[in-house]
């Protein structure tokens, strides 16, 4: 690039860093901006405010666009690696946001795409860094993490369980109470399993109806299995934290009321 | 003030305190009368019931009106810095619990604004102070306060992705089946995740439904992370908390009613 | 009674024990008469079985109902002090499953109240009671009333919470979108903060289904607050029994590594 | 069997077990088929994609229950005690995976019960075995089949409490309201009680309405328990449970991978 190395030093502690003033004034100017950004696009999305209002939002959009677009390009000149942001995921949401609203000039009713700049919603967490909220996300985070093999295992089971109970559905009402197809009835499953209850789709015979009060009856209780997961995660996470370390061989974790190290026996102070 | 010291001192044991027989049936009276107006303006919204008792109950609504004004009257005279009781979360409410009235007055068909004073119904935890019902709710609110930076993460995270989640439904379904509008559509997906599911908005499309039952699964699961981030909270506040070292072993952990070491069997101080 | 007292202690083994053969039988009896009750109850009451089996219905019924009227003296006549029996929760509720078929033959019309013999369904618990069922059962029991001030207060705060945000949604939709009355938007309030979500009544105005999506959201977050409780409770419930006690002064609940009782200080076995 | 013990043994390698390449891609090939079965069978169950593929669906669909039937016979010959399998429990769904097509042959109409062949899905879990997977799935297992009596006794009590709230709800609103029988008032209750709420049949009456909240603030209420069974059962679960003492001081509890005493310093066996 034939950027002075200073002024790439620059614009980076300007975008990626939050410690100057200036840092900072670009951060919440950023969130600001998407903030509008995800509004317009909203508002836009509504019949009487689009008749009303869509010259305005459409000059909005763009100067967003633009704004977005100028803040891409800084983004990729300020890092010495720019390919590195380019593939992570916020370079190509942030891509994305840009993107659609030049193809939509080229090939028109593409515009909507657009709305993946909802996504950009999440660089809120990265913004927010330094303060205390990342602590909290990120043992949300390793707790989930943690028991992810487990939720999986249990939504594998629950996705098998509303397979056979879609298709079992199916054959007991079938298309006369709207259960039309097996996959519209794994639909319906999923739906009264989970307890969300749309009421689109209502089993009419009595033996449908009694099936319908196991699987309710089934969905209350093993809403139980991943919320016993996680808080059970939680927990552990919490267990007190021993700092004391053995000064003969670094072991760390004693009990609170250890007196010789666990590993080697020696003395603890 | 005009008003004899003594008298005011007279009125705030009356109306700020609980150990007279006089304060407490005005803390008695007090709670009689606010649920008293709860249910006359709930009543008076009742078609049915407005017809035929209309005069009845616009006439018990001025009496408490009043009633409501003077106890107000009453508050501000008895405390010795009446700006602070009139600008506290309660003087706030008792003030609009009267005000709307005599507005409505003036400005016919903002009587209604009257409901208000619902809010007056948690004075209610305030009168009870004194009984144990406080140290439960304290403890319930100490729980939730404790976890109020983590349930907000997980509360913004979760509106993020009902903005993605709504636009993405959106885009798919479309107005022909009921989703108008990016806001609707947003409407629709935390009726889903939240798994109230009204069924005024449903998918029709087949992908539509597809996404729903991811939608709804997501729902099932992230549901585990606010109840265990207050489960968790609550276990952890109920784990004994012994400070008490023993001077002769150290041994740490003691029952709260300890009066020799588990360790040594020294006496405690 | 001119019983032999010899007969009312036969009786009473038969009737209030499961020790003897004869015991066993009645009991036994008993749980299935009970559920053929409620499932004669429950068949009466749909319209198409009525008019083909509702003589033969209409008999077992009656057949029933001697039996429990035979039943409820023998129950009197068993014990010693039969007004204690009659006065209890068990004793109205077995009156209650008779009478009213008894008064159905002077005021027609009444006869459906014979649907409280549900309650006697309960009973099923009280002959099960020498199985490892009640252990469960009273630990359940145990746990929910422990937390049952806390939970006393959740559900207060939870009804104000509802009176007020219901009041709230009447003054912003109206009876237009269904919310026809205060106590109608409460009944919608809680249909939503507790997740059911029937979709009778939703909210149609944009601001309506803005403070909606608050709703459910805040529904989404307080339900981790029983689960939360309830947990809490059943985990206290399990913390570790050490059967030690202390052979100088009898207390108990030592720790698991306690070498010296924490009362006396004198050394444990 | 004419079969030589080589050949059985050989088939025995590639079918159950999954530690040779043939039976590591024997494994892959019955996931991939089973999924494709599931497939076809959804698929022919919605009407305008069977008049389009019906043709192509038929013939997929009798070349997987011809390569079911063989590997029913592998299966059923591979193992020295073929009864055994025969009335296990795969077996058994083995067998119905197949059966229906053939008997559809003779008698048309019932090829739908073909949909057995979902039941295959859990075939997954077994061919998953070796992996991680089945630590966490065995863990939940575990910790749902020692809450199993105590969710016995929730679920018993829940539908009692349904019965019961589900009669007096019939008594309340009636036919009327859509409350036709006692069973159907009772399917009512359990779909609010679970917060399921379809809204297929909703309360009209102000008194209906009203024993509608309490039922509802009720399954808000008892959602807790079964969470709180399962939960205090994960955690107990996860206590580590160390049955080593030590030799010179008998303290207990260590950590797992302790080789010395935390109170003596003491090497451990």
């Amino acid at each position: 690039m034939a950027l002075s190395e200073n002024f790439r030093k620059k614009l980076h502690t300007i975008i990626y860093e939050a410690d100057t003033p200036a840092g900072k004034f670009f951060d919440l100017s950023l969130i600001v901006i998407i903030f509008i950004s995800v509004a317009a696009v909203m508002l836009e999305s509504v019949a009487s405010i689009k008749i009303k209002y869509g010259y305005e939002l459409g000059i909005a959009e763009w100067i967003i666009t633009v704004f977005f677009t100028l803040e891409y390009i800084a983004r990729t000149v300020a890092v010495k690696r720019p390919w590195r942001y380019i593939f992570s995921f916020y370079g190509v949401v942030d891509l994305l946001a840009t993107l659609p609203k030049y193809i939509g000039l080229l090939f028109p009713g593409t515009g909507f795409f657009i709305a993946i700049r909802a996504i950009r919603l999440l660089r809120i967490f990265r913004i927010l860094k330094p303060t205390h909220f990342v602590g909290a996300s990120d043992q949300l985070l390793a707790a989930l993490k943690k028991s992810r093999v487990k939720i999986a295992v249990f939504l594998f089971s629950v996705i098998v369980l509303c397979v056979i109970l879609g298709t079992l559905m199916y054959m007991i009402e079938g298309p006369a109470s709207g259960f039309t197809s097996i996959p519209t009835s794994i639909y319906w499953t999923i739906v009264t399993l989970t307890t969300v209850g749309f009421g689109d789709i209502t089993p009419a015979t009595p033996f449908g109806q009694f099936v319908s009060m196991l699987i309710m009856i089934l969905g209350y209780g093993i809403i139980a299995v991943p919320t016993g997961l996680v808080t059970a995660q939680f927990i552990n996470e919490k267990t007190p934290v021993n700092t004391q370390v053995c000064h003969n061989c670094n072991a760390q974790n004693h009990r609170d009321d250890a007196k010789f190290c666990y590993n080697c026996g020696y003395k603890l102070n």
